[in-house]
């Protein structure tokens, strides 16, 4: 038996060539054996979503081939557009993508999760966070366009009209540059839900789930709500010192694997220039101050700059509001999810570690109900 | 970095005092230190419950008082009725509760997980199942019922009538063998959502997502069909003997943890004695041919029968058909996943383990598109 690892720090819990997290040398390795600054200076989403999911970029047939493949697939079944508009439209965006999401993959029969099913997830994730946004702002859903790819669908289908060449590129690569992470907690539980046998969309409403969470994939948000409140380049400093006196954590920050710059947070910084350059000047600086502060109170800790800092300046730049920051993380995501259920197929074994029993030993009998309480005050 | 643990065997990933298996001598313990065996034969599903929240067994007023607050928290929600209603009658149940449970807990901000929230999900869980059922069989769902517990408003929700005593007394004691079992795969899948500070909605649906495997919760429906085709004890050893020679794997038996018999096996195996006299025979039989049959093939791995087995022999008996026997798992179990994702608030830390590259070192430069495939024949 292993010693406790709270976080599971140092556990290997899955050997992959989907990607991999090199931290010390600040390297993101997709399958096939590229950096992610390689891919990102000339591929698509669509090429490096191939490429995650197939093993090798697409030729150019076989491109056009997948890109039409989502083209058909983005409609939602009724049983979800259903589910989706029955949910109170100021529901959290995540929670309508989790919901409609499932009943998107209801099936009368278990079916093993294959790569024509994870095709149809990837379409149709786009159309659901669309949705999710017409109906927060009292409007009906706009239906995907067939000629549109992924980001331009994305955008198509929130704002209602077809975005700029800039808008698409950023998000495009946002998309690709998120597309998968290692063993991170929303991929990590979709590969439990897999080990059990459960079907594909199983393992993405689990991983929606998890992704959710302030530490994971909400952190953009977070990051976007400090730079709010922070709201220009000279009150950044005093702003992150007076949190940090109180103890807050400042979102943004730090990272379990990274010891060193987040190469995909470097490309949006340089992104976020263009992008945002009305909130570039105080998230550098905001960046600049938190970095040195946080060195100065915990010399010990690397406290480099994570993703999802940039990120959110770079999505708002687009023109994604905050609230949507972490459903389109999710239609990134979605992609390594795929993969990684895909790739444990092979060799599935129920997940299950042990836990270590902190309770007393089971020496007590159940006292009768009549007497409970009266040896002792209850606390 | 540990060494890789398919399956993440013999790995403590988390502390707990919500219960322990005790693999090696064949005891459950459950939250302040009582055995499995001693609770079913003194204790009902909502005191045992209230002692895996809250820490000890329930005084006759906080029964009482659990018992009425459970009974208040028993309807859907508009949006859950809605989005369970749009689904196509003949999904999957554990897909309708994973969908209407995500509807359920919807809400417009991140709320932590709570105590009074637990006890609203455990609360409905039923309703869901009952309105699910129905829809099936195309009926109208039956509004729970305020006097009734959890057991027999289950029944009463699904059938459409009160239940005998003696069905109650069955299911009231599945549902309490049931609540918790260590860091099963679905328990764990919660913990994991849990620790990126996702909500409690999050983290049941993660779990139901997981539960619904083959390899977990699915197992009982897996035993009942094995059964169904086995159809009398005649039958069972020549049966289980051409299944073996195919290389199938036989539902029902073997545990990660157990190397003795399951104790909560041994007490409905005693119960399915009289809730399932039909099939107890056949049951019984078949279960000594296939632990002789599996021990002959392979003397080295402990096969014991699992709870899943004999669970769905009771089930049945109670009236329960095969396809809702993981919902009715999830009744018991979101208890204890309520339990371990509020256990785990107290020091949350997200769960991110390491994984192992086994693809190709990152030396690759992507081709230009015009020029892929031209180099060799793709395989």
């Amino acid at each position: 038996m292993s010693e406790f690892s709270p976080g599971l720090e140092g556990v290997l819990a899955a050997r992959t060539e989907i990607s991999e997290v090199d931290g010390q040398n600040g390297r993101l390795i997709y399958r096939g054996g590229y950096l992610i600054q390689d891919l990102a200076a000339s591929c698509g989403f669509e090429e490096v979503a191939f490429l995650l999911l197939h093993g090798e970029l697409p030729t150019a047939a076989e491109l056009r081939s997948f890109r039409s493949d989502l083209a058909g697939r983005r409609e939602l079944v009724p049983a979800a557009a259903a589910a989706l508009q029955a949910l109170p439209p100021e529901a959290d965006p995540m929670d309508v993508l989790r919901t409609a999401l499932s009943a998107q993959g209801a099936q009368p029969d278990l079916t093993r999760p294959s790569l024509e099913e994870a095709v149809g997830y990837v379409a149709c994730l786009p159309t659901i966070v669309g949705a999710a946004y017409r109906r927060r702002q009292g409007e009906p859903p706009v239906a995907p366009h067939a000629d549109l790819d992924q980001a331009a669908n994305l955008l198509y289908m929130m704002l209602g009209r077809e975005a700029t060449t800039d808008q698409l590129r950023w998000v495009d690569q946002y998309l690709l540059l998120l597309a998968d992470h290692g063993l991170n907690a929303s991929t990590f539980t979709a590969r439990v839900v897999a080990s059990t046998g459960s079907d594909l969309c199983s393992c993405l409403v689990g991983a929606v789930a998890a992704l959710k969470g302030p530490a994971h994939g909400g952190a953009a948000t977070g990051a976007m709500k400090m730079l709010e409140k922070i709201g220009s380049a000279q009150n950044a400093e005093p702003w992150l010192a007076a949190a940090l006196d109180r103890h807050e954590r400042l979102m943004g920050f730090g990272h379990r694997v990274y010891r060193t710059y987040d190469p995909r947070a470097k490309i949006l910084r340089e992104t976020a220039r263009s992008a945002n350059p009305g909130l570039y000047e105080t998230a550098r600086v905001t960046e600049e101050a938190a970095i040195r502060l946080l060195h100065e109170r915990h010399p010990e800790r690397p406290n480099a700059t994570n993703v999802d800092y940039w990120s959110s300046v770079v999505l708002a730049g687009a023109g994604i509001p905050k609230e949507f920051f972490t459903c389109v993380f999710a239609i990134s995501r979605v992609v390594g999810w795929s993969a990684h259920v895909l790739e444990s197929m092979k060799d599935l074994r129920i997940i299950r570690p042990m836990s270590e029993w902190v309770g007393p030993p089971p020496t007590r009998k159940p006292v009768p109900i009549a007497d409970r309480g009266k040896a002792a005050a209850r606390q």
